[in-house]
């Protein structure tokens, strides 16, 4: 928009789903600008050439690190996992407030990093250093994070499902173990070619991957153990993929600590989501299409009477609020904007 | 077939889901003979009307206990929970093998049963009588049942997943407490139309229902007690609906009773199931898509190696193996047939 | 929002797909207000109880044309076919600006109205007054009727992406015959529980309705004739039902008046659209999914080497630019906003 | 099954869609006996690996025209167009009855195969020898064919559906223009991952393809020709992708010779598909779901009131009547079978 005053932001990866969404609502942005969308593969294409619904009419252009960092005041990564931290860390080292879409920077423990992924980090002085980009969790931490010039790693789509939906059970000291069964769309594999995504094999399906161990594992015992619950607990983490392009849900089986009441636990969630703009307690169960395209985390508690477990269901739109419009809504909160400017659509 | 020879069965209720395909198969079976089927609302609507690609002929008629008992030597009864148990005791009485597909007869604890569904039973003398007509599990008990004289209750889509995925870990003694989280296709929320079904309702949807307590989950336990998990123990059930037409999936979450390894897991299973003919033990997680349109279950086991915890996958197509396929092969067993028989494809 | 300083607007029929989209994207608008919006079975609940993802925070309320017309400015009336004109009516004799969603004002011949919709128009007097709220095409007509009290009928989907597809062809003479093959999602047949959109229905299915005849039809000729068709020319429309929630793609077949090329046909679709905001003229085939939540049609021809033939391919999304958007560009327009105001996103 | 006692079959390409689909039919079948099934990438695995629901245990092997050759009756060739030609012209040299699903025989005029496909054919003496596999319309061609020792050609999937749709039309003289507005699920596309298949490109979509000119269209023209239909027509034939797995909807628009009743147009069908096995003549729209997995085509026509068109809707699953079970249906009438063994389900 014409009136848009604010810091101009480059997109590096925008040919992605992620990329290309952050790049639409930094275009619809009533501050930020958008500045540079890069691509390789799809260099010199329109953006709305590969996504029409989003309605951006930049050009693709190859990523250049040098030109983006002489010309913008920040900048969003939508890379593969491993590719992005030598962009990050250029970028940063130039001075610029950088927003990683990639795991790289999530974990701040070198030996679970290692664990996980396995290889030698590419910018290790960088690690560790991020801000977890989860405003409900965070949002002190971000506030600041343009002044400081320190980097935002933008949570996994799954994580932040399940951390929004166990936090308040977390700090409230209740969680004694943890199951966590996640549905998921089928964006939140990305747009690359593979026989999981092919149409005839996601449809009239619905199967569990990566069960013997999820990446997203790790970084939800982080955040979690951070919030309060006993760091010795793993939670088991499994998801799902259904035929559905935008969506996922969380399904969390709670062994409380102690004998608790479905009002109690509902209390816990009132008070801890009180003031939140994005999160929603909701009287029936959250469904994915209740959040689609929406910045919004919606959540139900239950006590199961026969067992005594707490039933926690969260939903969210894996491309918004687990990823693109999550990342604008921290750029709001590092800049000191309103928190929702941009995102009310 | 002209060249079936075997007993006529009527089927009461074909208009709906199962019904209709319990007709389909049986109109197929080189043995049954497919005799009445009835429906109130569609009498006189061929079958092939209502479901095409069933290529079923016969003409639905009103249901007319009398002229069925009559002239057939069994029924398959597909009527709604609750209103079965009438036309079941009343073709039971007059000495027809029944299998009733309702939830009317499966519970065997009358306290059990008047908590869950609240009502007297209509027909208390039959109550707590049926065989359970699940073959993997009851297969001794259901030979005989077609000379005896006895009614066979069809399980329901969600505890035939569940219990024979959980099964052999009952058996084993190994299970401390059991999650199972289930996702199914909308066929069986049934033909009746519902906000819940309405297509843009399913679309890019998932969520969970009944959480408060699905009726199914007595039923998974009576089950599971029986091969031997410690009746005390109450697993948590909740489903889920997905955009799915057919399909079941049941994701099960086992805290065992001591240490165990996969291998120790896959050998229990493998014994279990080695000479079943439609359970299949997979080396990749099953999705729904692999037992479309056919009676099989296909169970994959895990054992995480964060939480020690046991997970046990497994899918069914809920109006096939879950229904009414597992139908045919619970007459099959009863009259004493190959136990495949009218169930290769 | 706290800045909107422009005319009250009520809409009437909110729980429906339509309305509720109206409702949405008028609370959304940064100078219309949203007003009373209404329902009879719902009302008393607030609108994201029903569509969550809309986020509109407004409580239903029981239709009161008094009450309305003696707090508003304007009205979107979005109820069935047949149950408008009677509220149209009522709102326009008071005063207000009223877009009526229905069929009720589309058609301007009483003799075409009778014959495809049999019965008495409620309000006779208002019949054939209304400007047809096509912005493409009736612009002008547009412009001053907020000042000049005029009624507005908002087009059937169907039509308004046939008629943006065909009118250049029309109104450069080359329309010798034209045949409709129309696609659509499941929400143009509205929120009601009906046989047709039980998900079960709908899911790997796709077949023809309304074959004998569609209300629509008329609408199209009336309009393609208003813009130089020969008014003795029938096109055939024949709508189809997929399993798709939102969108709508026309392809259209025309016998060309004449000889053409492809780059003649390309010629007058730019001219024709050079400066449409909201019509966009494609290198590739249209799909539902580029216009998904957007005002936009999107349009592109071809000529049939072999046969001659104009091939014109259109998609909007039947619910924005097919049904509510559309009616916000109108008011738009009739206010003497800017075109696009509220409807960027 | 142990019983088959007929001649043994191969399949080449087993892997695909198409290939797959032939095994499951040829393994099930009471008479043939499904020989070597072989694919490059997946030889090695066995069948049930890459598609579960099929149930086919036998294991693919690497391409081996000689080995196959000297143990096999009969083969069907599943390759993609252009790559067929060769094995075909091998092992149809060696004796065997053969069937090629591909394209490259199914054209009988040269000029009109190198303007479509360009090159030079592999197998120029066989080109324009085969009996074109669709038994409704060349039954008599195909009875002996297997002692005849030539080749048949199966349709594809577009044309079988429109050539059954059109045919009675043709042979009754009746078609002066006809405009082909086609539907097909994705699996028509193949296995191949592309960009079109991706399940996020194909959810809440529907667009045209092909337009320029589908190679299916002289495929459709010769055979309507075949049946009477003026050579000099060129039937236009547009494809569209819609989100459905399996299935196809060809939507006919004929301008009639003569002026003509709908009465007349449903007798000139219901004579023509009289005695038809697996040719259904529908009272409503039909529907792809109505012929999900069977053989069945389902037909519907109308005369327009309006314009006086005949509209012909017709619907088949494109796997199966539209590729492998018609092959099926073929080598039934090549050997003298009864038409439909093997194909009741």
């Amino acid at each position: 928009m014409a009136s848009a005053q604010g810091p101009k932001v480059a997109v590096l990866g925008a040919s992605g789903f992620a990329g290309a969404l952050a790049a639409r609502l930094l275009d619809r942005h009533p501050w930020f600008r958008l500045g540079a969308i890069t691509a390789r593969a799809e260099a010199g294409m329109r953006l709305e050439e590969l996504y029409p619904h989003h309605r951006v009419r930049a050009t693709l252009v190859e990523p250049d690190v040098d030109a983006i960092a002489a010309d913008h005041d920040a900048a969003i990564v939508a890379y593969p996992h491993g590719a992005s931290s030598e962009a990050v860390a250029a970028l940063h080292e130039r001075g610029l407030v950088v927003l990683d879409l990639s795991a790289d920077f999530r974990l701040r423990d070198p030996d679970v990093y290692r664990q996980w992924y396995g290889d030698v980090h590419v910018a290790p002085d960088l690690f560790g250093t991020a801000v977890y980009g989860l405003p409900e969790i965070h949002r002190e931490a971000l506030r600041g994070v343009a002044d400081a010039g320190r980097l935002i790693a933008g949570p996994g789509c799954f994580p932040t499902a399940t951390i929004l939906t166990l936090a308040p059970l977390a700090r409230a000291g209740l969680i004694e173990d943890a199951i966590v069964d996640a549905k998921t769309g089928v964006s939140g594999a990305g747009r690359k070619l593979q026989r999981t995504t092919h149409y005839v094999d996601v449809s009239e399906n619905v199967h569990a991957y990566g069960v013997a161990g999820h990446r997203h594992q790790p970084e939800i015992r982080q955040e979690l153990a951070g919030q309060g619950m006993d760091p010795a607990i793993q939670p088991v983490f499994v998801p799902h993929l259904t035929p559905v392009d935008q969506g996922e849900l969380v399904s969390c089986y709670v062994r409380p600590t102690r004998e608790v009441t479905a009002e109690e636990v509902a209390e816990v969630f009132a008070e801890a989501y009180a003031d939140e703009p994005f999160v929603e307690l909701t009287g029936a169960e959250p469904g994915m299409r209740d959040v689609l395209a929406t910045n919004v985390a919606r959540i139900r508690t239950h006590v199961d009477p026969l067992s005594g477990r707490i039933l926690a269901f969260g939903t969210i739109d894996n491309l918004w609020k687990g990823t693109s419009s999550q990342a604008i809504q921290s750029l709001n909160v590092a800049y000191g904007r309103r928190e929702d400017e941009g995102l009310e659509a």
